[in-house]
């Protein structure tokens, strides 16, 4: 069950190839998104959209489009959230962060970009039923408003989370919600039932759980070489973190058992979860 | 041919009763949101895409999600774009922007809000064909994304246009895209044909052109009261526009010009069209 390498090749490939706009006025707009996009990594969104798409007998490549938009959407949320307003993050992935290279104009300019640009991709590309890439849509559309994503950056920076229910909401909204999407969509893309896509997205849910409880611990414990980014941000900027209210033991036993609650879930769905249950491990063991 | 201010009621109403989270967590950042939002003006945009759908004999009330979304699409750009890393400004609509009140971390994410819950709104909502939802999404994410909103945002805090047609692109994109999409997407709704989608794409093209140079015209002549937001910001931020680049009298006969061709090309269209005239005809002698 180790991580699916083949299918960060085939996400990377489709990603290199993308092109966004022929006009060569806008082409250092182009170059700040493909620079913070193609910096590499484990490519875990698309990586889980694929997987799941898989799990049902869907070939990834033809998930590739929503896969790489959930990417870009993920490659927005970095650059904002580095941004002299938020974290003010100099290192990423091992690079100077978008705006430290670009400007701070530029770099929101991207991030919007990205966005737009990701459900272009779907619209354009992403081969299904009208009605199902509009499931898909939806549910990616939720994921990043104020019910899921730009809900919890605002949490984050809020400065108002005390408290475990607070903290719960703030990593189910900032991280956990876009997680879930990936998975939702696979299976969404897979054309599968509405009561087997109430069950896989138990698992994704609780996979957004251990991936965020994870991000925390290796803030503390991580090292910023390998992380790429740099480490102990969450303690310099006050952040509400599963290590901060719990200890840091406490966080790792958590992570454990997110760990068995999601592989449980997994032997709970038909199909082939092999992938999935990979990747779940990868988050778990992972140190960057 | 007045302008159509019953379209105006409907989009405010609509509006004022959007709510995108029930979270209390979050409210701040819904409060900033809708402080940008409901902060009133002429809301030409969703007017025009009612009006276009109206003008082919659809119900406007039918059309209100995806008209609603054109507006939070226009704001969540007008948040950013007032940021102090683009034009630093500091009055909007007659009241302070999103980030003088609400702090530059907080705009930054109603904006991003904003956007998502556009395409939320349009999915969860808008009664029509998957396949018609769907090319309103394609439309609307092409107008934003890099071949139109934020692409004439990158040439606008660029530095890089010069010269009649590098400024023409700019306009294209930084406005004329976007209000050319209402006009589209009002016909996409109203189930047009594809020929009578082109040639109704050609008045919409048309229209974004005169609602720029007049634009650019307001901002030399008109008063910062009636305006709402600080005059001569062009000049400030040293930016290419209709004025700098052909003179006040030029950019007046070119807008004068523009007219024409938008009204003659209204007259080429099928359908009640009195609605959409008389819009232009508001765009064209607006004073703010």
């Amino acid at each position: 069950m180790a991580y699916p390498d083949d299918l960060v090749e085939l996400v990377d490939g489709f990603l290199e190839e993308l092109r966004f706009g022929e006009a060569p006025s806008v082409s250092p707009l182009l170059e700040a998104m493909r620079y913070s996009l193609l910096g590499g990594g484990k490519r875990i969104r698309p990586v889980l959209l694929l997987a799941a798409a898989q799990a049902y007998g869907v070939d990834p490549a033809a998930a590739l489009p929503t896969a790489a938009a959930l990417e870009m959407i993920h490659t927005y949320s970095l650059i904002h959230d580095d941004l002299p307003a938020f974290d003010d993050d100099v290192l990423r992935r091992g690079q100077p962060t978008c705006h430290v290279k670009f400007g701070e104009a530029v770099a929101i300019l991207a991030g919007d970009a990205l966005f737009a640009e990701a459900f272009r991709l779907i619209c354009e590309r992403q081969e299904a039923e009208p009605a199902v890439t509009l499931a898909v849509v939806q549910e990616i559309s939720e994921a990043t408003g104020v019910k899921g994503m730009v809900g919890g950056q605002y949490l984050d920076v809020s400065g108002l989370v005390t408290g475990e229910a607070q903290l719960k909401l703030l990593h189910r909204l900032k991280t956990g919600r876009l997680i879930a999407a990936c998975v939702n969509s696979g299976g969404l893309l897979a054309g599968v039932s509405a009561s087997e896509l109430e069950v896989l997205a138990g698992f994704a849910a609780e996979l957004g759980l251990l991936f965020q409880i994870k991000d925390d611990i290796l803030d503390v414990v991580g090292d910023t070489e390998v992380l790429g980014k740099q480490a102990g941000a969450d303690a310099r900027l006050k952040r509400s973190t599963y290590v901060s209210v719990y200890g840091l033991k406490t966080a790792q036993e958590l992570a454990r058992r997110s760990l068995s609650r999601a592989l449980a879930a997994l032997d709970g769905i038909q199909g082939r979860m092999g992938t999935l249950a990979g990747i779940t491990n990868y988050i778990y063991e992972r140190q960057r």
